[in-house]
């Protein structure tokens, strides 16, 4: 039987600062990306999102960034292969203790905005963060852009890897994401996204902006939480993956 | 056979800001108190300063503060016991990883500056922080100022704890530390902090500012390197507590 | 002629984190007190609110708080007088460089929070506050609570004050507001809202609480834009208050 | 007669960590660059700081860096020239302000680390901090690196520029200084350093490491303050300039 995982990045609010989403969200997806207080995310937050999960049996993951609140993550900082295994260290170590504090576990680790953009391409950062994860824990699971230089740097190490797939974003020819701003970056239309996934999770494949059909492995796909009508969004493809026989439950189990 | 640990703050530095001290303080200690990036320390700092540890057999411990680097976590801020139990899982977590990652295991949790005072007096606090530190990892052990709240609260809730006294600091009749800035709040003979230090040692009670004495239990001797000279004086006080028999060494052990 | 003035705070976000409200209620009142990057607001949300309080002509106030982002600058913090006076000159000039670089002018400051909560009890805080603003630029105005510290350190030191008042806080018997939380503190009722409103404008004075009433100045209201529905009630306060022939407009002018 | 500017980055400490060098150098410099609270430096740095520099006649500037305090501002980040003015402007704002308060004025603004580096090479960079500086106020002078974009930029817009050179760092046959981390980028020998200090300001060229010799502007030296004996070098040069006949003074005087 054909399964797949959903995840989703939660718990990227800051003090006051809070999307309502996440609480519908957690009701239909089967792995949370928890901000760990870099580019999103306090410990107030964390400790909320982790009992959120917990309670709607969801898995629990870190989800590391830079250092860059103002930025949310997403501007490309020129830093070290070594600063990028300390703040992942951290930052996993942040929301490890609040999964054993309210009674759970830390299941996975999935870097953020421009970290995962960058590891997705560059090995030695890529290195770094599997280094990182493995030292810590080497039982969690690397989430990363299928294909990419992450997941590569996971499986070397010996890590668990959990090759990632969106049902809503254009792929290039080579198998990296359309960049967005690009015409045709966000597939906003639900049943081509619903189709994409299919695709994906069915025929390990997906046709590129480009035209051609291009090979990529699909363990979990990534939904966004963070526009309107989110949660409908991943309900409704949650129900035409299951109404196509397919299993959505946590990567891990 | 008598014995005592002696206990200091360290990685205290933050970026490019450190303080050159630590490697020669580490020589004498027995448990260090890793600052843990909210008061002070940020990622590099606390890999750094766990590596040194681990080198010296000196025991792990994180020493979370409030939230207030410009302040170095000095300034007493009104939060919630709510607030104090997560940002102390929060830091744990982060120090909890690099040991881990670096292959030792985190040991103790003392917390710093105002969040430390606060939690020797304010029930709610301490029991906060004692909650955060079990959930956490009932086998850490707590210290905290003797005869304070925090060691009663951790007590409480099933927690080794190690009461800590001070060498070079005078003590007031109700068993508190004599502010800072008050005449002779600082013991800066060294003979005079030594003879401190063993009467708590050998005899569990300390002569107070106002001359009476009174009983503290006296498990760890917090020193200080911060101020010129430290190591030399943390040198001078082990020295004189092995002369008179007293076996030094991590609380823990 | 009756005049008021009407004052919301502004550009409370943060990075991504954007509240929406401040685009419409520009509409309504006539100064906004803009945060400065310690409690809320960024460089990019300071220069987006300086553009859209000149676009409507409302006049633009520093909003400075506490270092405290992750608590809003609502948590008090035991910080000295010279410390306020700091944070104070640094927050100001922020907003008075981007009035300058959007062809405005700095017209006001109000601190938030804590530090208004602060100053108005505390007068060396009070004193230290007004003398930041005044060695800055003494033509700032100086809104604080009608009758506070803050009021009387302003004009003791030659700034011109503007006493603010709250329609939908409920007042004690010395004049504080009720404290969140208490029944009471917060009046829903627009109705009985705007009556307090013309009450202090139109007669200077209060009822309480405990139902005495109390003489108070009322240069400006101040109205909350992070409520549900904000707007829609700043557009009936102001019409309501027109509506009895009052002129609502920018205390300096 | 031969003139040249003296300059400096300083008030670069952050809370409790505090250089000491600043008050021995602010002797011998004329202009100084006030670390303005992203890169380092707070509010009380900034004030002390400033009043260091008034009570020398040294001319107070703006050092805006990057938000990035745990990398010095060091890293380079992938900012767009929107967020480029923004930062400037902010921080132009914070250090003016103190400047105003303690009785001076602001003189000059000079980028630091990455964002200087960005601006010499990136001309969407160059000309938004240059237009940043012009609408806050265009009497301010621009320091940038001779030769570079930044210069250009700030020519272009209107505002008088300083074009400072290094005695001690290595240049490369295009103007750009030699990478730190390259063999013999940074000139230890002090006798050489004055050397090409004098070259410079006197014919206003340097020997670079390939062996040419290029046309350099030479408005201000830059000395450094976070090296050993930091002080006496700058004494050192100051004199040797001095002994060949140039005036060592403000650049905007």
């Amino acid at each position: 039987m054909l399964r797949v995982d959903l995840n989703c990045d939660m718990g990227e609010g800051f003090g006051v600062y809070q999307a309502n989403a996440d609480r519908e969200l957690m009701k239909y997806i089967t792995s949370a990306n928890i901000a760990c207080g870099f580019h999103a995310g306090d410990a107030a937050t964390i400790r909320r999102t982790v009992k959120l999960a917990l309670g709607h049996g969801v898995a629990i993951g870190a989800h590391p960034g830079l250092q860059d609140l103002a930025g949310f993550g997403r501007r490309v900082m020129a830093i070290s292969p070594e600063e990028a295994y300390e703040l992942v260290v951290y930052q996993i170590g942040a929301v490890h203790a609040f999964a054993k504090s309210e009674g759970g576990r830390l299941a996975h680790v999935k870097p953020h905005g421009a970290l995962y953009n960058m590891a997705a391409k560059n090995r030695l950062l890529a290195e770094a963060i599997a280094e990182a994860i493995y030292q810590v824990e080497p039982r969690l699971l690397l989430f990363g852009l299928a294909g990419s230089e992450l997941i590569q740097a996971g499986q070397a190490i010996g890590l668990h890897t959990v090759s990632e797939v969106f049902a809503d974003r254009s792929y290039e020819a080579d198998g990296s994401l359309t960049p967005r701003g690009t015409e045709g970056a966000v597939i906003e239309d639900e049943t081509r996204a619903s189709a994409q996934a299919l695709d994906l999770i069915k025929k390990g494949e997906v046709r590129t902006r480009q035209g051609n059909r291009i090979i990529l492995r699909a363990d979990s796909v990534c939904v966004h939480g963070d526009t309107p009508g989110a949660a409908e969004h991943v309900r409704l493809l949650r129900a035409s993956l299951e109404a196509e026989g397919i299993e959505v439950r946590s990567a891990g189990e």
